[in-house]
């Protein structure tokens, strides 16, 4: 039979999934970043619930302003990765015993915060108490139908991309969770990087009005998930021509002799988008993402061959599904 | 300062949405039991989100099947209590280390269960390990604005009524939680109250197509805290002129030499509406909601002077703000 730590969060939600009786339509499947319900004429309401849970999702030294405000940044991430903008928030928010009027606030704050970064608002919620800090975030907005970016439609010959550079979180947790040390100026950015995560949504919406991205997916599980979960709902592969080394990872990882990749590639809670795009509108894409002052960085192309594979030192290395995954990762 | 058992769970609302910046528009207000954002022509994207904390809102002997489907059953309430059918529900599942196979299967069926019998769907969600079972549930539904039936619109003159009897909750939780005893056939009734509560979806559904109703709110705290808080929002008093005692909860109190008052006010976790309606349509409402098989009741009339009263043995009795508030009450 087994417990949930045997079964993974991914077998779970499966489990889950089987035993639920399918509406007649839905425009975006079970397993992509968001959920969509149609209202009529092309337009669909997106939604998206995350939750944050204290003991495990917060590391040492975070503010209670950033875990609520990160608790936000994590739902407007997914809503990112689809090109759909939020418009409004609720949360349903647990409180342990003993937790301070100033406590609240903070929190209250760092929701807000979190919000009104992105054009959105708090609009409802709710409280009750808790054993542990928990923030149930749960985003609204809306979207044209064939707007809505799906994880499913990414083609062989298609550019893959992604909105900046990764390592900064993984590196960051390092220092918060095993002692890690780093040089003051380099150590800020990481730590900064884990208590300041900031959603791509500029760049996610700017993505989808070219019309030019087939795919994307948000890379909150890792690089390597995210590749994962694009090959599963798209059916392709991905060769990585390079990766896309935050250099502050790259000082870390030879600071203390470790695989720069394993930062870039496995490291999870980072918020950045993994695209791909259509070779014909790549340079549209490019342009357009940097006018309003985004990256967008080109890391490989898709196959039709469903391996995930980075070229490197003229071999060809196998990207194995490794990240965070609730019940079976410890932070 | 105080903390969050000092402050109590309204004054904890209140502190957020002190902080929290507000959208131009704002169709239903904070403090009703659900929130809207407009979706143009008239229409509203309706929301609300509950949570569920398992040590807290769970009785002793109720199935996860029962627990995950009263999750669903309190946020439909307050859907029921506007008038608005839910179309979709979207669910973040904190699960405990430990938690078999099949206790996720049973909380899957448990969600699937809620959400049918009232029409909507399971169509997104979230799990995560947590220190305890949370169930926060998000459900979304569409509405045109001027149907929806706020908190605010009791008018003196309406006539107060509900939708069902009430104490059989209070009396059930007093045989799980005080360990007192009721012969087996009632004691089967008053355990089914609580382990299987209704949501009155069809009659909210229904009171609120008749356009006579004015006001509306859901007991889940209570029929006193209910009074009360329509009082609130609407500015008007209530002089009562019969409790909705339920037969069930009578022949409890007699065995226990209880005071009824107590079960059928001050109960919560029942799910009933609490509605005023123009006294030119009382008539059309009781039928229309008759006519699908419902109850609705008198209890009373809508005054000027805000005060709330029950007029009993020709006396008046005030009917104080007590019930159900997360951080103070304990089940």
């Amino acid at each position: 039979m087994g417990t949930v730590q045997d079964l993974g969060e991914r077998k779970i939600i499966e489990l889950i999934v089987e035993r639920l009786e399918k509406p007649p339509k839905m425009p975006v499947p079970f397993g992509d970043d968001v959920s969509a319900m149609p209202l009529g004429n092309g337009l669909l309401a997106v939604l998206k619930t995350d939750m944050l849970v204290g003991g495990l999702d917060v590391p040492p030294g975070m503010s209670l302003y950033q875990v609520a405000r990160k608790a936000v940044v994590m739902n407007i991430s997914d809503f990112a990765s689809k090109g759909v903008q939020p418009a409004a928030l609720l949360v349903s928010l647990g409180l342990r015993r003993g937790t301070s009027r100033s406590d609240v606030e903070d929190l209250a704050r760092g929701l807000n915060a979190g919000v009104r970064e992105y054009g959105a608002y708090v609009i409802g919620g709710d409280t009750s108490e808790a054993p542990d800090l928990i923030i149930a975030c749960m985003v609204f907005g809306t979207a044209e139908s064939n707007r809505l970016i799906r994880r499913s439609g990414a083609q062989a010959g298609d550019i893959l991309a992604v909105t900046g550079l990764f390592g900064k979180t993984a590196a960051g947790l390092r220092v918060l969770l095993h002692g890690l040390d780093a040089p003051t100026p380099l150590k800020r950015r990481l730590l900064e990087a884990v208590y300041l995560p900031q959603a791509r949504l500029n760049e996610g919406l700017t993505a989808a009005k070219t019309g030019e991205v087939t795919a994307s997916i948000d890379s909150s599980d890792g690089l390597a998930v995210s590749l994962h979960e694009l090959r599963k709902m798209s059916g392709k592969g991905f060769e990585l021509s390079s990766l896309p080394v935050a250099p502050e990872a790259e000082s870390f990882a030879k600071l203390h002799r470790l695989d720069v990749k394993d930062l870039v590639l496995y490291g999870g809670e980072e918020y950045e988008l993994v695209l791909t795009i259509r070779p014909g509108g790549w340079q549209k894409a490019q342009r357009s993402i940097q006018e309003i002052g985004g990256n967008l960085i080109q890391i490989g192309v898709v196959t039709e061959n469903q391996s995930i594979c980075l070229r490197c030192d003229r071999k060809k290395m196998e990207i194995p599904y490794r990240g965070w995954e609730h019940f079976r990762s410890q932070i």
